[in-house]
């Protein structure tokens, strides 16, 4: 921690920080500058961090040196994180995941339809909400537990890993009962009681990035789950908020590399929320790969055009299976495997 | 709703809309231009909304005609909603309404002493969280239930109403229980689930605006505690997300007009995490008044160096002593009282 | 200057830090904490802001102690910058200065109309655009040289004062010859070579604020200005560009105090701009008073209908005397006059 | 175009927007709704698009159905723009352009030994900038026209081309007198006089995307170089401003796919200025060849810790030479070369 005092400061003021300091068991390092004095903290930075000392007479601005998050960082667990799911299906490793299905789990006929599809072009996790959040109390709000007996019925049947959302931590426990991988939503990315009821569950969790998050924040939520003891942690990009009006979202890509820079975590990226055309998903899909992505999550729909949500961004099956053929050269080409 | 098609769009790819549109019942009117058709929808546009005609063959876009809220707008309730809480105090009418207190419960002793100061000063409400979303799984988490009891212990004493945050779904009941107004903080404004629960209670809901949430969709999100049966709901602006990084977030004065237009809800602002500073909480404050801002809601804290939240932009009791009388020449400019 | 050291640093890197700050005659001081090393600066922090070194090896990241810019700075010049127009008119005074007129020249017949009664409300610059930045090359362009004359007839006429756009640093003195202020539109905050022209001229500046600009990027563009010799300069905060659709832009009204804090030279705000549409310009014309700005610049048109530019955001006269007439109370709440 | 009028509005009021429509030329198609009247206008867009008809009485909102760009537009020009420089390289074509070399110039001897690496390792146009658009009045402003002539000198000897910005309409001339490419900066985007200034000379021009710039406002921009007759025009993504701090700026890999879909000019990503940090560099480069990018410009400086500009974005040569090696399977996993 490093506290800039202002031009303006007296001893007093300073005195005061150096005092504070002390009494927190650290060490105080005091720069007389030409313009300014700079207070440098030697010792444990969490124990200063959570001081507001922005409020002390005298300090200019404090800047933190360490970050602010530890067991999903690189620094803490250098090595890759992977992981396996109950069928072995391996995630974090040089094979890439592919996780697809329809936005909202509508029917058992279309779901089995959906997932046939899928998992004949190489999909290994059938996505598909039964829970659903969604803008307008108006619009369709899933099937709940109902749609969760369809997904584990379908994934049963094609051998394939559920992923599904989870939304309310009265659910949690309903949740992980049908499914493999719980998802937390963009929206409750800093939902705190959802990732802390998550973080109890044994199942492994796949948190999306907030419309409007840093990556530093998404890391933080990671860490509540981590904090509670649950390590088996996918982070996924999936578009951010900015002024940018022809697609949906801004995919991020840069987050990849920071993300993987930053934590031993797997990334993986979702080009159907990212985008929010289906015309896009392709590039960005392979572009995510080319970027050092682990995994895709794609929405795919056998009837786009009576989809009660997202049609729009849903790839027909037949597309499907061209990404997912056109994307194994480029798996290759950065050293994956699909 | 307004359909335009494509250029290249065939006679049958115009005819497989307006079948549709047909068949839910709606009337179709087509337009064919010099370059392009264009397909307007008369009836309810609620059937057709969810529709996903963007991906019907031979579609460019689908432009809403009308808005996606109803029980919020000013078409359906021309008149500012005024209501009163238990006290008699009324919300949304020409006296401000100010809600001040400490970020966090801390203390029964801390809250007394700021509690006298801020209902002198000329506050009703008190504020105080004693569940509080932290980015961070290290940073302190709220007092909980035992922080509810010391909030309503003061205010009964000083006669003051409550208004503290609901996280979780499942402690809902408990904090209606012991506050006087519901606060849905700007993380879970689209925790729909927790929306739908504060809907079904009788207390009033203060609802904050998300950190990337449009105005559209704060109203979405009120749409959803009225739609539950509780009309009793206060907005709030408490900044948004930007590039800027010289204050924490950019109070977006803007919004206050066009929620005023929109709506027939009271609106309040919430300067002090509009802008993370305490010596900028002053003149924002005076800039919502006189932009229209029914209320405003403050950080106060005895002791900001000690505060174990948000101490840099909370005022000390006599910055908001001045504060409130600076404020009240302000009010009386633009008609209001204080 | 703060050098933060990775947790790997090796000692030679260090030492190789510790070199180059020395080879600049500036001071290190080093501070080996638990975690890592920390590297400070001591001595004109300009000397070495320019280098590089987030590039040498070992170190995590550099952090400025001191601010950017010198002669815009309050620690340069303590008090408020106040200077005078030709006709004695002060601009950063109590008494708040308002420029008003339409969008686009048309016309010498409506230039005067709109202009007579701007001024009988308390207007005493005329604006208006005789080169107009337009997105679209199809879009009107202005009236160029021919509408710099109808400007200075109409201002001599009514002894107002002009402030009116340059463009092109081809044209900086054309401008000058005929308007009494210059103004750098928004998008052309950061074209350089411009600004260095316009330092050179002898008329006071008008500098608005870039779409994405922060206010730090706003003063070093005004310290191009006053490092040319030119100190009449008059920031304009016009809104910043925002994921949010239903205004234009979105005023940044937390900027108004900022500004105030870390420069002496006046900021007035731009609410047509700003907001994008009529119906919004008075409450947010309220609020930037409220918030400490020294001045509107406001867009008046007698015939919005058929106005070629910006008609949705132009106040009919009518409308701008009540403005003026609301505003005049608002002004005196804050100690000021109008 | 379509009216919207509001629910409110009085036959008068539809009929004085109707009379507008015909006296202009084009045919209205009143629509009577449930809720509302809509109004179609049919026959050339732009007569009516530069009408502020939302301040016509009555009307709630317009919205226009043709896009506003026409020469730049797949519409007007189906087939992809492939131009070719004065050596013969082709841009747009199926080999990926590479363009590379330090920020600025800073003498011939550096130029020549960077030139010579990335000559080496694949790129056919040598980058440079001798105008430097700088943040701070403080910071080094470029060569100039000495800077050019390195520029010359060394791609004469190498046998490449020059790409360097223009940054004022005076000096148009002279930067095309000596480079091969005008390359018109980020924050020169929408510096209309400098964009109409290249549109009348014969070289071929780069235009790099605004910081805040829609893509609808880059293909503006682009439109009104082709306006005047220059159709040798090159779009460059280089990275948007958002709320996210990890890296310096975010690069929009959505706008790929986008600029494609809607454009027939090339299209290349600065994966630099992009992320600016080296590391980050390879993946990004990797990502937008994979999403369709037609070519790169990459910052390359032999002594990143003495570049006077940029370091800690600027690779290696040797980092180079790996990054090209890298990209080649990536090229040919989605059909390019290299």
């Amino acid at each position: 921690m490093i506290i800039v005092m202002k031009q303006s400061a007296t001893p007093e003021e300073v005195n005061h920080v150096v005092e504070k300091i002390k009494q927190l068991g650290l060490q105080p390092n005091v720069s007389k500058g030409v313009e300014r004095t700079v207070i440098g903290v030697i010792g444990d930075e969490d124990k200063i961090r959570i001081q507001p000392l922005e409020v002390y007479p005298g300090v200019e601005k404090v800047m933190p040196v360490t970050k602010p998050f530890k067991l999903v960082s690189r620094e803490f667990h250098p090595h890759d994180t992977v992981f396996e799911m109950s069928d072995g299906t391996k995630v974090g490793d040089k094979k890439i995941i592919v996780m697809a299905g329809p936005c909202s789990v509508e029917s058992q006929k279309m779901l089995l339809e959906i997932g046939k599809e899928v998992k004949k072009a190489g999909a290994t996790f059938l996505r598909g909400g039964a829970f659903k959040p969604r803008t307008s109390p108006y619009s369709f709000q899933g099937l709940g537990e109902e749609g969760l007996k369809m997904l584990r019925d379908t994934a049963d049947q094609l051998k394939m890993q559920i992923v599904t959302e989870v939304m309310d931590t009265r659910t949690v426990e309903l949740v992980a009962q049908y499914s493999d991988m719980l998802q937390i939503g963009a929206r409750n990315m800093q939902n705190f009681d959802l990732l802390k009821e998550c973080g109890m569950m044994k199942k492994p969790v796949l948190l999306k990035r907030g419309l409007s998050a840093t990556v530093t924040e998404l890391l933080l939520s990671a860490e509540y789950i981590l904090s509670k003891g649950n390590f088996k942690v996918v982070l996924c990009e999936r578009g951010i908020r900015t002024f940018e009006t022809s697609t949906r979202n801004t995919v991020d890509i840069n987050a990849i590399p920071v993300i993987k820079e930053q934590t031993h975590l797997p990334v993986i990226l979702d080009p159907s929320h990212g985008t929010g055309y289906y015309q896009y998903v392709k590039p960005i899909a392979k572009a995510a790969i080319a970027a050092g992505a682990d995994g895709l999550m794609i929405e795919v729909h056998n009837n786009p055009e009576e989809a009660v949500s997202d049609g729009p961004q849903s790839l027909l099956p037949k597309k499907f299976h061209i990404l997912m053929k056109e994307l194994k050269p480029v798996c290759h080409a950065v050293g994956r495997e699909l």
